[in-house]
């Protein structure tokens, strides 16, 4: 039977990522309080094509994924990227996976629980001199109070849900929890899946006494990362499902370029939408 | 050349709908004020398919909307149901189009002008009795204060963007903007797509005194559509974007069972995704 | 501290439903091979509320949820529709749930194993009687070859992605898979997430030697469902994603009107976005 | 009335980007053959935001669209962010609107015309040195038969829809016609709103006689970029929504880094979801 994939290409064309995008699948991810749970994963997996073949063999990437029990950890990420260079015979590796993560947490004043949902994504990338780049990725909802609206106004101020989007690039490993904890932190109050009266009362007052705009909340991120010498790299933006409008306010601080590690990151430009 | 769909089919199942989905199109809308604004629909058209045929001819829906010049009003869906029944040869006929619709609005103080997007859907059914049934579909976007938080706290109470569905079925044509004029009026405060600080002091101040439930919301739009006798059916929701949780706050109301007109239109179930 | 959902409400307006939406939740679902699967489900709960009350009590959703440790299944549907209507003190209960599903299914003549994932729903209502509804649904990608192209062309044939919606109602209990494996076996091919190359020419060959329409493959499925008499009511839809052109081929069958049980069921109009 | 947002912020931390998000609006962009055609957006605009100001002013995006009569074209983006960077007392400002752009196009045997949709996205910055940055962004759905497929089958070829993404820097004026028409020259066969019988016949055969991966399909284009010197910088992906499984195939060339141009572009890492 051919191998079309393995015939040789004289068009002279390298390609950056080849492979397979948007496949789901359950995996299991480490949990600081559980060790580990359960969630189903979007998963892109990518390797370079030098120029002198056709093509790809592109059921190699799901067999892989097979093969692992999808166990997925920051921990493991550089080992997996390692594995998908020499089985797709490659010099350089791409793995982008998200999903839906779950974070038990106690309603302030009647410690009542709940589980609270964030989406999260783990890059990493595995350059053609072996160096691996991750970045860790967690979008928080929080709920944020309107300064202006208060300071303004006789009584009340309008609030609404937001959404931080935390990216970090660090030194030692870093717990989605702490990436997650420090967000919710900078919020004029978090978010939470069960508040009984007590705690409406709680939230409703914290939230009221503590207004932010869209730029403060980015702003106070930014400091407590900066601060934090494990982290060597960030993009924070905050975006406010405004109350008031039917558009979002939004502010993004990037805590410098975005290394280039090796030939094998080219960077995108403008991911606006 | 073969004619496939001609075919004689022997399974003797009929189909009740059958056409195109998911076609974008560039159309006009009659409008209130401007008499017509240009817009872009997504929209579904079929018809049903006797027991004995194989298949429809697809290719026609697309060449009729384009000799429509998709002039698009509650006025001519008739027409353009029954023109598809003979294009197509069928007894029934179904079209359902989702756009979104600009309307220009003023600050409530400042005058500042600016332009609201609201998504509507205008849905039509012609079946084998030639009895057309139209619903006209809008989505509004509105500012809720939730009024047992501003009841149990010392300041403040927490707020959010919601949305509100509104269907109805009617005697004689109703304008979009009526449908979304009586929605706002329900709502804890409408919602701007430019409020200078005098207006947002206003629009802040209005909607603390006025707290309302998903609950308040749906009954007070279906009392008003309840008084009014041009309204032969509706079914009104509110979804709220709960600014303190991560999921949403809902109510629902319907006015009585849908309308069945012949065998054409046999309901959907439990459409809640 | 006041308690305004309780408060007398005297717009004299029942509410048909109200409750949580999109409250997203790790849940275990019943397999038929494997026992039980973790997945993450997006949850809607709702109950009627009688024109006296002015609010429901939102929070005991989420906390009914955290108790029942989220174990999923058609067979206790029944029990946690019951246990809604007396913790929320309604007559009427409605769950919807929506979750990714997985199934290990083998590459046709390799056998190399993979995941396929598939969208599937549950929804259940309780009525005033205690007549309980359910309503089990699969999305379910499937491979279909144009048989219009295929006849007229001298070679080759256009074929595509499609996705078949199957919903039922039935007597006994029936497994998500028994619905996905019917559906599987009446697409032109069905899809798999590893092929290797003898695989590839297995499923071209299949689908290129079994032609079929939305229409037929709607039709075909329907006179399966005819023959079965645990099904006491469907509707199968199949949308082809045309790789010819930007929107897709549609056709749907449903079995007979809805059942309306009591008065708690009111159908929605028109569903088509 | 106060103005918080002109106060002054200690945190000595400016803010990259802050603005508005995801505000819909009707636009006339410029069009090839008619001139101008109307389309609706939606629109990001974002200015930096100096270390010592505690807020910017959202309101006057807005405005500043509504006073533009939202006529957009890559020619006046250099002069609107230079009027954002004004109005907002800005060193930097960015604008991202994307909206679907119709262009008719005729069937290839029988002429019949149709409108094909294509999502587009323009972008553009302007740094603190009045550097102007434009970049220009078209998906081309397009037909892919694969290769492999082909060759190990005694008959017919797994084809799909797939969508190429384009994004182009360039020296001077480039029509979105031009980019778009470019794309559709690579694929295995481009894709149209209607086709008659002969039209369905010819694009069959045309895509079987060219059957092509991804890899081939982004070589092709970078191969014709590499020689236009109007392109300064592109990057082009391509996605196959694979009629044999439920993922997608993906490959992604880009010409070299993203040019930074100042010190207000710092890229964002890793766009892949």
């Amino acid at each position: 039977m051919k191998d079309i994939q393995n015939q040789r290409d004289t068009r002279n064309i390298p390609i950056d990522k080849v492979g397979i995008k948007n496949l789901r699948y359950p995996i299991t991810v480490r949990d600081r309080r559980e060790g580990r749970q359960a969630t189903v994963a979007t998963i892109n997996m990518y390797v370079d094509l030098p120029h002198q073949y056709k093509g790809t063999h592109m059921s190699r990437f799901v067999e892989m994924l097979h093969l692992l029990k999808s166990e997925v950890s920051l921990k493991n990420f550089a080992a997996l990227l390692d594995q998908m260079k020499q089985h797709l015979d490659a010099k350089s590796a791409h793995i982008e996976i998200a999903f839906p993560y779950f974070i038990e947490k106690k309603a302030p004043i009647s410690g009542v629980p709940g589980l609270m949902d964030y989406n999260c994504r783990i890059t990493g990338i595995s350059n053609c001199d072996n160096e691996v780049d991750l970045v860790s990725e967690v979008d928080v909802p929080i709920s944020s109070v309107c300064p202006c609206s208060k300071a303004i106004s006789a009584e009340g101020a309008h609030n609404q849900r937001g959404q931080v989007t935390l990216r970090t690039r660090f030194k030692r490993f870093i717990w989605l929890e702490d990436m997650i904890e420090l967000v919710e932190s900078c919020a004029s109050c978090d978010v939470f899946s069960v508040l009984k009266r007590v705690d409406e009362k709680e939230v409703t007052e914290r939230a009221y006494g503590n207004p932010k705009f869209v730029e403060d909340v980015v702003r106070d991120i930014a400091s407590r990362l900066k601060e934090d010498n494990n982290i060597t790299w960030f993009s924070v933006s905050a975006e406010n499902f405004e109350s008031i409008h039917n558009h979002s306010a939004y502010a993004h601080i990037m805590s410098g370029p975005v290394p280039h590690k090796g030939t094998g990151e080219k960077q995108s430009p403008h991911p606006g939408f």
